[in-house]
Parts: C-alpha cells; structure tokens; sequence
C-alpha cells in the first residue's frame, strides 16, 4: 500500500550520521528515507574527517551550512533551530553507536540505528534504560523484518495458524569474505575487534540471523550452544559460525552463518516448521513465502497475491509479480518509523502494526546472543543461558 | 552504481501528468524520480477533473500553486517562471499520449512517456518526426529494458559474445484479468478500445513482449503471423496473442502473452538462442541471467557478481545478493534520462551507454508491430511485414 | 504403486525389434520391460545386419536360438514355438514401424512402438484400421505421459476440477543439434527424410509436444499456424518450429519446440490455464505439478504427496521425496500395457485407469498434426485443419 | 553409461532377506537389483513369519524350492546347491544386520545390507573384522552416494579442483514423522529402541547425512557437538538433530536433520565450500550440481552434459535431461558391486571407480558418529571424539 504519510503536512527533517563515500549502507539509509517521500534529509556527518564530511555533504546536495563536519556539530546546531532535524540515522562503524544514540536521545530525537547495537551487552543494555526513559522512538535496522513476506510469516505463526512452533533452522551464506582481500590487510574496520565488537561474523550476519529467528518464530532464544571459528587461513576475524539453539518453548533450532563461502551470494533463509506445517523463505527471492502443510499440497503465497495477512499487505507498495527488494524492505521500517512519529505528533493514536518494527530491545537480546554465543564456543560447546535480564 | 548525477548542482524540476489516486504507475513514476535525487517534482496533474487534480497535487506536498488542474494550464504557468518544469512525466491513459507529448516537445521539455506511444500508427510516426526535430530526449518507459541483467543480456548479443542470433521467445503471462471483473464491466479505460487503441493485450504487455526480444536480439522484427483473440467468455477486448515472428537477420521467434492465465503472477521471461549459446531471463527473478553455454556447463550471472558488462554494472545500485526489484529497473531509465540531460546542459558529452534506454523509436516500432499482429490475425495467421518505413 | 502383475503366474513374453548398440532408446525399452518384473525378453532382432543382429542379442543374454537375424526371422520361428512371444516392442527408425507393426498385428501380437506412428499420415491410418480389425492392443510409447504428475494435471482437466480450458502452452527445447556434427554429415538416420517423414522436428520432438498438449488439455487439435524452418545454417532438416493452434473447444495454444537451442537441456514443459486455475508441469523436475489459482495462492502437488488422483497414485512406484524419473515414467507405459494383456488373457475386466496409454489413434492425430504443420508452414502460415476424419 | 557386466555370459545369482509386503525398501532393492540385468534373485526370505515368507517368495516368482521360511533354512539350502546364491542382500529392520551378515560372510557370501551397519558400535567393530577376514565384498547401501552427481562432487573435492575444504553443511529435512501416527502407537519397527539402535533419527537419515558430509569432502570426523532430541510431544523416539561438527582437516560442519518437519518432503541437501568454490547439491532435484566459483560465475553442472567426471559419467544411463531418479541411484551401487564381483571371478583386475561404493568400513564410521553425538548430547552439547581406532 501507499506508504506516504500526508497526515502531517510536510516531510519529517531527517540527520544522518554515517555512510559516506564508499559506504554500502549510506545509499541504502537515504533512498529508504525518499522513497516514501516521509523525511527530508536536513543535516549531515558524513565522514569522521570534518572537511571531508562538509564536502561530501554538500556533494549530495545537503544545505552548505547543516552539512556538518562532525556530530557535536551537527547536534549543537540544529538543536538551536526552530527547523532543525527531528530524526537522526545513524550507520557508523559499530563503536559509534552507543554514543550518538546518547547524544541523540538526550536531545529527544528519534533515532533509527544499524546493528548491531553496540559493541558490548553493558552499554546495550544501558542505552536500551535510557531510550526507555527518553520515551523516544528507537528502530534497530534489522532492515530484513521489512520484508513484506517476513511480516506473513511472523503474522502467521503469532496468530497460530499453524501451531506450535516445533523447530527454526536460519542460515546466512556469504561468500564476500571467502579470500583474505586488501581491504581486510588494510585495515577495513569490520576486522578491528574493537571497532566492531566480540565477533565480527556474529555482529554483522549473526545478529541478522538471531532475530530473523526470533522475529518469525515469535520467540526469544533461551540458550546456545556454538562453534564459532575462522575458516580462511590468516585472518584475525570470525568467518564462521554453527549455533545450535534452544528457543523459549524448549524449540530446537540451528543457525549457520559464514561470509567465508566460496562463491556464495546471499544467502539468508529461513525455515520454521510449526504443529501443522512449515515456512520458508529466502532473501534472495523475497517476493514468495513457501508453505509446506501437514496432509495437504504446500502453498506459495506471492507478495501482491491473495491469501495474506494485514501486516504483509501494509509492507508493500507494488502489485502481483512486480518484485520488490532489499531497498524496499529496508524503507519499510523508515515507513513505519515516520508513522508512529507522525501519530505521536499529531496526538493520534498509531496504528499497532505499525509498531512490529526492532526495537532497542531487540538490540539487546541480539548482544547477549552474541556474549553467550561467545562464551559457549570458547568453552568448548557447552549450553549457555541466551536469555535476557535473568 | 550510484546514479546520482550530482554535477548539476542541483536536481532536475519534473512535472507529472497522470498517475493520480489509484493509478498503479504513478507512485512507480514519482518513486523513480525521486531514488536517486536526481529530479524534484516541481508540478503536477493528477485527474482530468481540475478540483481533483489540484487537490492531488497538494495532498502529495507539491507547491499548491504549482498543483495544476490541467496540462494546459500547467504548461501555460510553468513555461512563464524561470524555474519552470524541464521534464515532464507522462502517465495518462494511451489516448492522452500523443497531444500531450507535442505540447511538451513544442516547449522543448523533456519527456519520459509510457507505453504504448499512442493509439495508431500514423500518430505514432507523427510524433517521432516532431520529437526529432525538436531535439528533445523522448523516453518510451519501456521499463524492463532497466534491469541489470536485461542490459547484460543486450549487451552480450551486441558484442556477439554468442554469435550469431538463432531463435528468441518471449512470454508475458499475467493471470489479473482471468475473470471478468466489475472494473471490466462498469468502464476502466483499459478495456475501451477508443482509449487503448487497436488491443488491449498487445498495447498493454504485448508491446512490452515485443520491445524485450527486440532490445535482447539486438535485432528489429521483419514480419508477425498471429493469432490474437479473447479467451474468457464475455469480454470485449483482447485477452490472449500467440504470434511467430521472423527478426531481421531471418532468425525465427515467438510470443507468448495473455493477461488471462488463472493464477498466474507476472511471467515476463525471455530466452534468446544464438549460436554458441543461450540467455534466459524471468522478470519475477530478475537478479539472475541464465547463460547456456555449446558444450560447456551453465553459468548464472548473479546482479552484483563476477563476470558483468558495463552496461549492467551502472544499471545497478546495490551489491551482489540484495535483491533489486521493478522499482529500481524503473528508476533506471530516470537516471539514464538525467545523465543525457545533465549533460546536454553542461554542454559535455554524455555517456553513449547512457543512451541506451527505449525511444520514441523504439515506440514507432512498437506500434507498427501491434498493427501488423492484428492484420495477420485479422487475415487468417499469414505473414504480414512489421518493418517500419519500408 | 506396486506395478508388478503377479497373477498370471508367470511374465509376458517380450520381443524386441531395433534399439542395438549405440541405440538411446533400446535400453530405455528393456529397463522398461524389466523394472516391474512383468515382462521377460526371450527374442530379438537388435540389427538390419543379421550376423550383428545375432550377437548383439547373445551378448544381452537372449538364447542364442532367439537372438534372430532378421524380423522376419523371428516373426516365424517365434510364431511356431509354443512358448513363442507375445508381445513386440518395435523401436526402429520410424520407417519400419508400419511394415513391422502389420507383421506382429497380422499374428495377433500386442505392441509398444516408438513414435512417430509411421513416415506418412496415410499409413498410419491403414496401421490404426488394422489395429482395430485385429483387436489387439496397440501402445504408442508418448512415454511422457507416463509421468504420474502428467497423469494427475489430466485427471484434473478431465474432472473438471480447474473448469473449462482457456489455453495450452507446450514447448520443447533442446540443444543437442544446435551445431552441425559429425554424425549429421555422415548419414544418422535422424536427418535422412525417408526414414523420419516429412519433419525431423515435428516427428522426433513435436510429436511429443503435440500428444502432451492434448493429453493434458483433453482435447484434439482442430487447427495449426505455423512456421518450420532452420535455424542451423547448413542443415538439410528442419530444428525449429512455432505453432499457433486451436483445440476443438475453441482454446488458443502454442507451441515452441527445437533442438537447436545451443546449451539448452531438455525444456518439455507445459501450462495449461483453464477457467479457474492453471497446471504447469516440467520434464526436467518431474515429480511436481504447480498448480495456479484465482483467488488463491499456488499449490505444489508433490509426486507420493497428498492431493492426487487415483490416475497419479498408480503411476508411482515410490514414496514422496524419492525422485522417480524417465525410465519409470516409460515403464509406466509397459506396466499399463501388462495390465491390459494379463486381465485379457485371465478374462477379467481391466481397470479402465490402466487404459489411459497413448494408442495407435493418438499416434494417427499425430501425424494428421504433422501433415498440417507442414501445409501451413509451407503456405505462410495460415490456418490448416488438423482434425482426423474430417 | 551402460552398466550390464556381459562377460561372465550370465546373472548373478542374488538371494534377498527382508523387503516383504508392506516394506518401502523390498521393492527398491530387487528392482535394482534388476536395473540394469547383472542379477538374478534366486531365493527369498521376505518376511520372519515362515509360512508368510514362503508365500511372498513365491508371489514374487521365485521358484518356490527356493522361496525360504527363514535365513538359517536360506543359508543352508542354497549352499547345498551348485547353483545356489552368490551375493545377499538385507535389508531386514536394523537389529538383523549383524547376525545375518555374520551368516553370509561366514559362507563367502558377498553382501549388499542396509544401514545403519548394527544397532550398536561393538558389533560394527566386530562385523568390520570378519569381513575383513572373510574378504568378501560388503556394500552398505549409503544409496545416495549412488547419483551421479554426488559422484562428480566427490571427484572434483578428491581432485582437489576446489582447494581445501573448509566447511560443510548437510540437511536431511523429511515430515513424515510430523504427528503422531498410529503406526508409531502400534508398534512399527522404527520406534523401538531396542530394534533401530541408540536413536531412530540418527540410524535413519542421520546415518545418511553423515555418510553424505564424509563422502563428498572425502575427509572423515574428527568430533561432534550435538542437540539430539524429540519435537513432537508424546514421542518416545528422536526425532530431530542439529550437529556441529569437525572434519579430519579442522573444517567445521553443520548437520541438521529431522523426520518432523510438517508438510516436508525429503530434504537432503549438501553444500561443500572450499578455498576456491563451493558445491551444492538437492536430491529432491539430483540431476544438478551447482558450483559457486571465487570471481567468477556459478556454473551447473547438469547431468548427461558437459565438463563431467568419469566418476559421474559410469554412474549415469542415460542422456542429458531425461531426468534420474532414486531408483537409478540405488541400483549403482549393485552395479558397482556386480562389476567388482565378477572382476574377481574373471581374475581380472577391477576399475578403481568400481570401488567407491560405501562399505563395511564407512558404516563403523557412522555407527561411532552415532554413538558420539548421543554421547555429546546427553552431556550438555560439549565437543565428544568421533574418530574410529583413536
């Protein structure tokens, strides 16, 4: 369905914090923010080099003077206008996260963050306290929930249309990391343990994976037991990880995950059998949700097609056939971000689909997968509680 | 690649013409102005009821003296600013195409137009002579030519990577009007012939079918033997054409199209057989070019992977395994028409493979193709001749 | 099923004519024959060279009595024996199919042999008088259909589960001839047109695109348009040909079928739309049956899955998720036949699914299919009726 | 290519134990035992109910001499024969292997038994040794590694075209264990302890994933940390298994396999990466291999076609894209076992290739996988050893 918000008259004033040059995420970030025509972006940090920053900025068509050579400056300055920026995304390497975030929300700004959320389950867990108290809105990018048919499928399995859920199985394949590369001698940040936490394969793939699992099977996970290594000789980072889990109804599951894979793509997939039947789906080919079905013909439901539920019908723009993809589905959460500000604005009461997008708390339940997961692995494969605040 | 042309300074001022509320391409057509930030939409008309068109125009956030009730007195008022419109965007049923067109090409603006380019042949020859004298860029949204892969296609037969052509099929298989429905029966514009032109089908996706084998052959159509009829009881309009083609180097083809197919999704897909191999292409799938090889195993370019030619890579916005969709293919040949105006602007030479989206050209053909289907039906399935100009 | 015909106490006596060494097709028949344990091969004639015929049978480990030189040869020695065979599988070139079918009819012999019927459309409507006078059974091995799946999509149609049929799509695409070989220029029987009729194309592969297009829409050909040719430069026989048609209920279909497609594998693959659903169905992953539907998502009916007809289940010999093949689809054919033979000789009612195997009639339409295609092709395309008997 | 081993002028004379009415795997045995014409089956015991064994044998048309009530009478009376059984088949419940293995080999029996090898590890141990002793050949039907391109993966890993392994993951996804049925509740075979072994999902597809995970990286285990357990509730059996694994080499691996996945079909499914590539292969569509490449394109290696191994090439009847089957598979293994026997009784030296057949040796291996991934379970998910003789 159309996904522009008209309600509040003009277009939410939008900061973004990260994805210069070079960055895959920066163009991903802004054409979310067009595509619904719901934000103007207003200000810019573009670069952790201050010339560089305003420079890009202005390149991208940024007003010279809101196109900021840091964000102390660009948080100070268009904290004093009447027209300065309301929402701020922030997609910085890993360590900036939890900072900007702080600056931010002590400035009641909304805030749209990647994963994952920081680098360690402390300050996860502080700033998830501190949104809480801000009352701001707070969307963690996990960009794959956008995913009309993602939305089916979790909106199948909470309204129990197949059951109980017996079993997940998520795997994320890679293969971009399958060779050491120069980027990676030289000193690309995803291979700097500090820049991007306790592991680099679970914060980037990982952490995708772990709430794909928990986002459809509507569960949280209860514990882990891992293998988590390096398979490409010489490198100083995870590329690979088996997890097998345990969700909070005793439910199996596996994740797979590796960037290491010769040749491979993609790869995230996703399989959930309940009580009377299964779901599948792949990234790759994200237009189709697969329904396997005890004593019956399995069923293809087709994004645009009949058969679907409120929440996947809200997630898309286009009809029958025409497939959408991975910018789509990332614009889906900067859709539903901009409706619940604009209720909140408007004094109006939200939509509560509009609300199924990660939040804060979903950060956090990722970085204790990620300190168990770790923990596990380095003690030789045992179970570890993945369970938060218990 | 990213296609946004920043050297201008600024964005290109587009209006639009149709597209207003329940139409399924304007958003496409607004969307793929604005995701790469090349084009602000400065002006619109969205009905061709003034009060409604005025209202759309504001309800989508344009400047509501800019909000247009007709295309009249939109030219009229943006012609006499000097931050007029530049481009216009047309997207009113078949029969506004052609006068619209010549009031935009007589103020020498820039036009993107949807297909099919008009309602008969005569006008569609008429228009080509006026487009080329006025010198204007005149874009035919023949909109699956802006797929990555469906350039890498073009592109591989162009550089007889595959030898000689030996044979091509194309099918386009919609199943949404397998029933007769109430839009059918109470006056959508798309089953009055009068508005449509000579079939409904062959204007609607046969002219599509035509344009891809034509653009992935590298070769215009000689002749068409056809049969095109209705196949759901009840219906006044076209529903079904099955028709064998010979290209210009003598190579045989054939068509396949229905918008009748029961439960069927979108079903645009092409092969084209030369002589040293084989190319596969289903728009469902669109990231994925399938390449049979003469005595060697298959391979499968992936969007974003090893082994593409230029002219995929900067049809294309994001990296190997995130899926790209129909919105993005469309935007394409908005980011096409930029760089060709851009550059027309700066006064420097444009990228000739910039220059590679559909004309009005390629839209003459098309017409020519459509008259030429229906006589050889008419006639009983013989041969008729489809060159243009001969 | 199990399709092993235990009651007669004993297996049918099986005489195989043609399918020597280099033969593709020779073994496919005797597996055939073997896999349900129904049949027992005790003569042959495997050569045109009596001395080469004789070996080539020892060496299968036929009697050495039995390993006759020529037809005729066997024809009467078997003849005078009374443990002579009773059944004859004749897999020739086409062009002794008539003469050796008359020779086992003449002495009551029931029959499996190899499309197309004969080499012109006149003998194969003598051959179908025969077969009717001589009461015996005739199987035309359109091995294809023995694919449970093909059986379920024709049980459908004929049920009327999916309403009336709308269109037929059948292509076949292959590649194995896409480069003149060796073969080709030194005299393989394949591109000598005394010995395959009037078509290469349409005799080896057509064929089986026509039959299957009838099969599943339950409906014979009323009329073809069509377009034949060669794609091969140098070629003395036809690789290509698109065929317009109309079925006798007045439905549009298509069809595509090459060998010429360079890399291309196989490709028999067919779609049938009818008035609320659609089946598609490929050669190449047989053991699926997608089936469309309006208003509703796809279903995938499974080979060994829930949801099949009677005519599915008793044409599979495995459970779910084993792939069963070509050579069982063929077999289904032979078990069909045994079926047939073995109720006649105990004098029992035969279940009439068990008579759902091509025949010396389906092998006539065939060829009255071939004549036509041929007629238009040759006289531009127009319509040519294809009816048998009228 | 064609498998019949012509030169000993005669079948081999095969006696089957196990396989009666109502058995899946009976029939998959003799009609591969009959495939491909190197066999005869000679004599039966087909069920542990004499009378009823007897009657089944002589339903099947086995002479009814040699239509056994039982093994012991089978053994005895055949080996008074001059023409009694060469080779034993057995495929009784698993409980039967050891002791009629132990019979066969202790009379120079050559044996084809199913898997898993025993129901406990010692017995494996033991029964390796007698046949090491008895030198006798012994094929544990691992049917998988029977499709040809299972074969060719091999090869090309054996081959070392891909570089070191580096991981693997193997699933084994069937639903056919989805609820609770009544065959379970009565007492079928499979779902007590004491006749499957120390776990039904671990005798049964585990078996099978592991030998698939050794088989195509040509490496065996070196330990396992494992989930083992029962989804669907009141199950007294496993039913599920996630398996993080460890090669000889240090690659990790993943195995995840399931009978409860509803609505599932059968889901074997193997990925191989290695330093330069990776393989991938589904057995639900076993006709394709698809091999990922570093920098460059996917190729698929399609079986009957192009760039094949000798490996897969002897494993494979027939040409390109007539697809094979499980059948076809199974009945590799009796044709390679049917070309090292009767090497053997030609005194002539025996193709290498004829050898890669699973054996006695690889079904220890599975046997002690079995054993340390209970082990490794039922402590706590730790990291257990899962090397033979270590």
């Amino acid at each position: 369905m159309n996904r522009t918000i008209a309600t509040l008259g003009r277009r939410l004033r939008l900061g973004v914090i990260g994805g210069g040059p070079g960055s895959f995420i920066g163009p991903v970030h802004r054409a979310s923010a067009r595509l619904d025509d719901n934000y103007e972006i207003v200000a810019s940090v573009l670069s952790s080099n201050p010339d560089r920053s305003r420079a890009e900025g202005r390149a991208l068509g940024i007003d010279p003077d809101r196109a900021y050579g840091s964000a102390a400056e660009m948080f100070e300055a268009e904290g004093s206008r009447s027209d300065g920026m309301e929402v701020v995304a922030i997609m910085t390497p890993n360590d900036g996260h939890y900072q900007l975030s702080v600056m931010a929300l002590e400035r009641k700004l909304d805030i749209l963050c990647d994963k994952p959320l920081t680098t360690s389950l402390d300050e996860a867990m502080d700033l998830a306290a501190r949104v809480k108290k801000a009352g701001i809105v707070f969307c963690q990018t996990f960009n794959y929930t956008g995913f009309p048919m993602v939305r089916q499928a979790r909106a199948m399995v909470r309204d129990g249309d197949l059951g109980e859920v017996r079993m997940v199985h998520v795997e994320y394949v890679q293969g971009h990391n399958a060779a050491l590369t120069e980027a990676e001698a030289t000193g690309n940040w995803h291979f700097k343990p500090e820049r991007v936490g306790a592991s680099l394969i679970l914060g980037d793939i990982g952490s995708h994976a772990h709430h794909m699992a928990s986002f459809v099977s509507c569960q949280a996970f209860a514990k882990v037991s891992a293998d988590v290594g390096t398979v490409v000789p010489g490198r100083n980072a995870h590329d690979y990880a088996g997890i097998n889990f345990r969700l909070a109804n005793g439910a199996p599951g596996a994740l797979w995950v590796t960037q290491a894979g010769a040749g491979a793509v993609h790869g995230l997939h996703f399989r959930v059998f309940c009580e009377r039947g299964g779901l599948e789906w792949f990234q790759e080919t994200p237009n189709q949700l697969f329904h396997s079905r005890l004593g019956a013909p399995a069923l293809t439901f087709e994004r645009g097609g009949p058969g679907l539920k409120p929440e996947a019908l809200r997630s898309q723009r286009i009809g029958i056939g025409h497939p959408e993809g991975y910018q789509e589905a990332f614009a889906v959460l900067y859709a539903d971000v901009a409706e619940v500000i604009v209720a909140r604005k408007l004094g109006r009461a939200v939509d509560p689909l509009a609300l199924d997008f990660p939040t804060v708390e979903d950060g956090v339940r990722t970085m204790k997968f990620i300190a168990a997961t770790v923990e596990s692995s380095d003690k030789g494969g045992g179970w570890v509680d993945a369970r938060v605040g218990v």
